[in-house]
């Protein structure tokens, strides 16, 4: 079952967010807490957020916000989508993904973006099928202040 | 000169970004108006700009918004750099990013993100001299929805 996230889900949320970042073997890169996922989510709604439920758990999330394009105006930025690998090949990504792209065409935005490694083609394929166009021609930049 | 984007600027930014995308042979991409970006800029604060001003005219400008990462929590994201080609090499477009730079450092985020073209290589060095990371590793996914 896919449903909006609510306060009580947001531990859960955080859990599959670090648990992800440990598997990657990068937890030290998660400088974001369950407090401050909290405020993101519900207090200065930097982000929002839906989650699969299975089983009466949390199985997964999809966790979006509104960006913003010179050439469309506000658009909607789909940040993360993750589930658990044990449901996957249930429909969950697939629903928690169709839950962003019913929020970007509520909204009337003119386009939805998100980001997807390319080595990973299961996932890339996943999008094509949906429709979407995958574009491998920009590159990002970032800098980084960990300092704060 | 660099300075925060003011309402008198709204026009002359839209004129850049239209510009731009005239050079770029898609005028018809841009379904932003003069009307919206005010509205964007000083009304809901979708985002926020600098401008480059020389000769008693806007010459360029930064335009950024606050994203968000589930890992690192708020961060800047820096939309677009322009300036014209008259006025590159002038330090404007340095400038202009440093601006964002700064406003990042001064809001505690922990990162700081933007796009640059694969084959633009004098942009991505110019990333590259002040100290970013440019990763080819991911691609961005796309919907449009034009019809809105």
């Amino acid at each position: 079952m896919i449903r909006e996230a609510k306060p009580k889900d947001v531990s859960a949320i955080f859990d599959l967010i670090k648990g992800l970042a440990e598997y990657e073997k990068e937890p030290e890169a998660v400088i974001n807490t369950v407090e401050n996922l909290y405020d993101d989510l519900f207090v200065t709604n930097h982000c929002e957020a839906f989650v699969a439920e299975a089983e009466g758990k949390v199985i997964g999330f999809s966790l979006f916000f509104t960006a913003y394009s010179t050439w469309k105006g506000p658009i909607i930025y789909l940040e993360d989508l993750f589930v658990l690998p044990e449901y996957r090949s249930t429909g969950a990504g697939s629903k928690l993904f169709d839950a962003v792209v019913q929020v970007a065409k509520d909204r009337k935005v003119a386009r939805m973006d998100w980001q997807v490694l390319e080595w990973n083609t299961s996932a890339i394929e996943f999008y094509k099928r949906k429709g979407a166009t995958i574009d491998p021609e920009w590159l990002n930049g970032r800098f980084f202040f960990e300092e704060h």
